[in-house]
């Protein structure tokens, strides 16, 4: 289990997964996000795409899971969060994110984090920085 | 159909939903962000939150909700966004979504926007900014 | 195995579900109605109905499943239909489905029969008729 | 915000959905609707069609989507419907649906609206008539 004190700045940590036509549907739902780029495969291949793109925010929710259950680890609480969406995401695609400890500010427990997506290709899809509470001793209820 | 010419500053939309035990688990396997603080009601009750919260990055799903659906609308694309998780939400919070142009820069049809939650009680619980592309006519395939 | 020849006019079939915040939730993301009705309990609840009301076509789904496989079973086309959409249905109401064949039309295998659908009170929340073609032996590959 | 005087006879709202293998399936475990025809590939293509078709009343779920949040709009509640199923819906079919108002009944704020749904090639595929009620004042709580 990781402590705040055992993380290390430079560390890192990875998450893959083939996004399914599953999970855009279904984001859909959960969302309501509907723009027809999303949905409209006829819509979505006329313009810059070449098809129905992944919602950015599908993608980035890959993130607070290397956050929440690798590094720092379980317990995580999610402070605030910048993102630049650089390249489409499309089904079938898999997506590598990658999360690395840039600071640690020990006295408030909180960490800086870059934070980036690339596809199968390499291309980075996102990229962005995360800042987060890690003090898992509190969560876990010492009073 | 809005245009970006269409579109005004100080110009809002909303979008509200209840969020559903459904929402948060099928959020999990979507993500694989399981975190206990999200599927652990025990380990969640023990720190600073009185249960299992709700992805903040779920909550942040109904902003490109309203991005892409109403304001600016269809064919929007995301660019970047810096968000803030000010407040949790649990199931059965009722979270209202608003969407404000901030600015719109001509010559890139970009526009500035600011993005806020809040749940049934008005607390906000997540603030922040997006940067959208809005050009739907290129979008329509001029080829 | 029901053929168009077995089944008599009077006969019914019935199907009983008891419906799940889950199905009305995967519903909105199948079908993009995200009306305030259906998702947001606040709005919802300050009407007409005391809650999120279940959508009604979700509840017109359980007829298809009895026409489709019980009467007149597998391989039935659907091929019209008028509904009445008559109380709310709500999360965790049972619904119990009934489906009565009214008329044969032999010469092209059509069926007229009665649809409706009652709460566990005994309500009718849905009443209709419904128009298909039932030939099984031409659905199994006469070639 | 539409209100019952704001909306004109002749007006009309679409939308435009590509139906993915994850609609039919989540669809079949809403409904419970297993007819061979959506879900046996091997039964389906034996008779009237080419494969797997998409259930009718799914497809019908995009009508209440455009009535409950474009045409007339958040509020909308469903009074009655009739329906005809005219040509098959296959998987990675686009359906654009459209809603046109035919009728407005003042005195009681019902509507009546064409509805129908074609394919990418513009073909029909499902056509009928929607009655709805239409107050969005009472919904919003006059007590």
């Amino acid at each position: 289990m990781n402590t705040f004190a055992s993380i290390k700045v430079g560390e890192k940590a990875h998450f893959s997964k083939t996004i399914g036509e599953t999970d855009l549907y279904l984001y859909c739902g959960i969302s309501g996000d509907f723009n027809p780029l999303h949905v409209d495969q006829i819509y979505a291949s006329k313009g810059l795409f070449r098809g129905k793109i992944v919602h950015g925010l599908l993608v980035a929710s890959f993130i607070s899971n290397v956050l929440g259950t690798q590094l720092p680890g379980p317990g995580t609480i999610y402070l605030s969060q910048d993102l630049s969406f650089i390249n489409p995401v499309y089904i079938g695609d898999t997506v590598t994110t990658t999360v690395e400890v840039l600071k640690k500010i020990s006295f408030k427990k909180h960490m800086i984090l870059r934070i980036f997506c690339a596809n199968q290709g390499g291309e980075i899809v996102l990229d962005g920085k995360a800042r987060v509470l890690f003090d898992p001793e509190m969560q876990q209820g010492a009073s």
